[in-house]
């Protein structure tokens, strides 16, 4: 039988460039996506909702007479949650209300302090007032996501979540609706695309124009989101997804197997590693990904994403592992070993740190209460999970006394003519100096 | 004579329609310059060193063997400290010192909790490990958006901070090296356009790869940054400078012309605009206009600035002015009244409040301590004044016991399986079923 996944030693020479090239990942821009995508926006902007009905019907098969009716009401999302099974129902409230406690400790509030003289100088922070939520239609339509996106705006206390969500010849997704009635989305709207993005981004007479978009979507989605980027702010535009596992060789093995097994289903792009020392775990592994695989209903997707982008490596010792992590910045971290806690503090770049034997990536990815929307290939270097803080934003605030002012206009009148912005120099010197002392434009 | 700026009245008909195209600002974008940048970033990619010798040549007019040579040491960067004008250096410091204090209220702690089971949540905070920082050379050279740029990294705790800046013809500012010295920058080379953002984003023999880059350029530098966007962070692409003034009429009509001058002398593109309920004041504000233009150094280009994109607005109240405010989310925000801190709540949107009569908006780009990096052109709606959070980045952190992973992995399992993510569900399962019972593969 051919090798699912390849075998790596670090000791190896040409190890470096090896990971280099494995974790080598480019998004492709499409010059005839990018054109369709303009021409979509531009007729957004210019005829709003005409254009928008109109790519409805084109694309999504929904014919409707006015935007309006593409509005899904309340009580429609309300039906929603009492449709779906009671567990599924219960599962998510309590995946909810974790995500929704976990998230409040993000919240920032205003500060402020006054100083000796009086001068007041402090951060207000206020949410967004309206946010945008894309959310996939189709097969890969994941309620999850719908949580993870609208419960941190909510708890931001962003005034207007609007969800859209494109329905292909009509099919609404009963689990999607009804995490969004538990989420708390204000209103739902079943468009997609980039004319959906541009909706959002602009407005039309029906849709609102909202300050941020989030959510994923695909690569006409995407590209939109690029486009608008200005007019509009945006959450991060994610790669394919990784997961990194660290193990000292004593977990079951079927045990980390299935956790490789969670990311690649995702898709072919998708990439999972594990780092070990120990070469007979390793051999284990490789074994339960044999025995595992042909039981697994997405066997093709995760052969595929194993084989292309997969590794098991087999390194010094742990600390090389996390030198190793450092580099890779995974999305997902996997510490798989005892007492993982203690190795926080070496842990410079990760999406999301997950300790101990008894936390695979699945539990975030649905329920523990932190985000799964995370930073992907690399970009856990200078980027952050999706959180409150994306939904709020902050205004500084300066407030001097008649002394304080005399002060800091002496400093700024300074270096204003430093640079030789006089008018800059002048318009503090007028709260120090007499009237008629001001205004000089030579030092 | 001429009008030198617009006059409006929010009771005008038409008066909305006005304002909307006095706001409207979009950012060009340059076939030919996307085309240059796009040659000039693969060249540095391919080429490394080589490559930014030769543009460093070509543009710059700098001939150097290596590109060691284009590193400015420490040495020199004291010694620039020692050359300049004393009552410039103090200044400097003053400066640092009161930025510094301010952006430690800015730190971000990691934190964590426990739950009853044992689950440990929370978030971890690491710093950025290396930044680099643009600063323009020639004539626009501001050594204020140094510390600016430089401080809150460092007050993060950014590992190194590596500063570019063109010297055309070998000039060198040293205002700016002795700014990067009192701001503590680590390295500073001699280098700038599309080419240094190439060598930052990428990395040459030479040029250390950083994880993010912030700092203002010219078209080159701008496009430069949104073309390595996704590789490497990036603060704000800002658009031009703007304030808004909001006066009773009590404050010295000279004060507020002169507040207005102060952005308009930016640039021409620059938008002043002021906004009062008292008629009479608007007159003497547009008289204290007239008589102070001759006397200003940029009269040429405030005259253009008022001219283009100012305006004094005549409003009902305050209130009105205060929900314009929200409208228009200016960068800045002068609010030239008593009891100003009184409205604070009413302020939803903008980049910096600067709060009565003795604060204009000079001190902040300055002394004050808030930075003065701002979002401009309606973005404060969404996004933040630069700040030690944008070189701090947030790591998930999960610890599930095996209680708690128990409970968490029941809920995974539904809602991963309603997903139809199979392997999720089963990775969930483990870690509380009999191994006989996990991983099948129907509900």
């Amino acid at each position: 039988m051919a090798d699912i996944i390849r075998r790596m030693k670090s000791a190896d020479a040409g190890f470096d460039a090896a990971l280099t090239a494995l974790l080598n990942w480019e998004a492709t821009t499409n010059p005839t996506v990018s054109n369709t995508v303009a021409g979509v926006l531009a007729a957004i902007r210019r005829d709003g909702d005409t254009a928008l009905l109109g790519y409805t019907k084109q694309f999504d098969g929904v014919n409707a007479d006015t935007a309006a009716e593409l509005e899904i009401p309340q009580a429609r999302l309300q039906a929603a949650l009492l449709s779906i099974p009671t567990e599924v129902r219960e599962a998510l409230e309590k995946a909810a209300e974790r995500i929704r406690s976990y998230h409040q400790h993000q919240r920032q509030e205003s500060w402020s302090y006054t100083e000796a003289d009086g001068t007041v100088l402090g951060q207000q922070i206020t949410p967004l007032e309206r946010v945008g939520l894309y959310v996939p239609g189709g097969k890969a339509t994941y309620p999850s996501s719908v949580l993870m996106n609208a419960i941190p705006a909510k708890v931001a206390g962003v005034d207007e979540l609007i969800m859209v969500s494109p329905t292909p010849k009509g099919f609404v997704n009963d689990m999607v609706l009804a995490a969004a009635a538990i989420a708390g989305v204000d209103r739902v709207f079943t468009i997609g695309g980039a004319q959906a993005v541009g909706a959002l981004a602009y407005g039309t007479e029906t849709i609102p124009k909202v300050d941020k978009i989030v959510g994923p979507g695909n690569i006409y989605v995407a590209t939109a989101k690029r486009q608008v980027f200005g007019s509009v702010g945006l959450d991060m535009i994610a790669g394919p997804s990784e997961i990194l596992v660290i193990c000292d060789g004593k977990t079951d093995p079927d045990w980390i197997a299935m956790d490789l097994f969670s990311q690649a289903e995702h898709d072919e792009d998708a990439q999972s590693i594990l780092l070990s020392p120990d070469a007979d775990f390793l051999d284990a592994v490789e074994a339960s990904i044999a025995k595992l695989l042909p039981t697994s209903a997405r066997a093709d997707i995760i052969r595929q994403s194993l084989s292309a982008r997969g590794a098991l490596v087999l390194v010094k010792d742990l600390d090389e592992a996390i030198a190793l992590s450092n580099r890779i910045a995974p999305e997902h971290l996997e510490l798989s070993f005892d007492n993982a806690q203690d190795c926080l503090p070496k842990i410079r770049h990760a999406g999301a740190i997950f300790m101990g034997r008894y936390t695979p990536e699945a539990l975030g990815d649905y329920c523990a209460g932190p985000n799964h929307v995370l930073p992907t290939s690399g970009t856990a270097r200078f980027s952050s999970p999706l959180g409150v803080y994306d939904f709020q934003k902050r205004s500084s605030i300066i407030g001097c006394s008649a002394a304080g002012a005399a002060e800091l206009a002496k400093v700024a009148s300074v270096l204003a003519r430093g640079e030789s912005l006089t008018a800059h120099a002048r318009s503090a010197e007028y709260r120090f100096l007499p009237a008629n002392d001001a205004g000089q434009e030579s030092v």
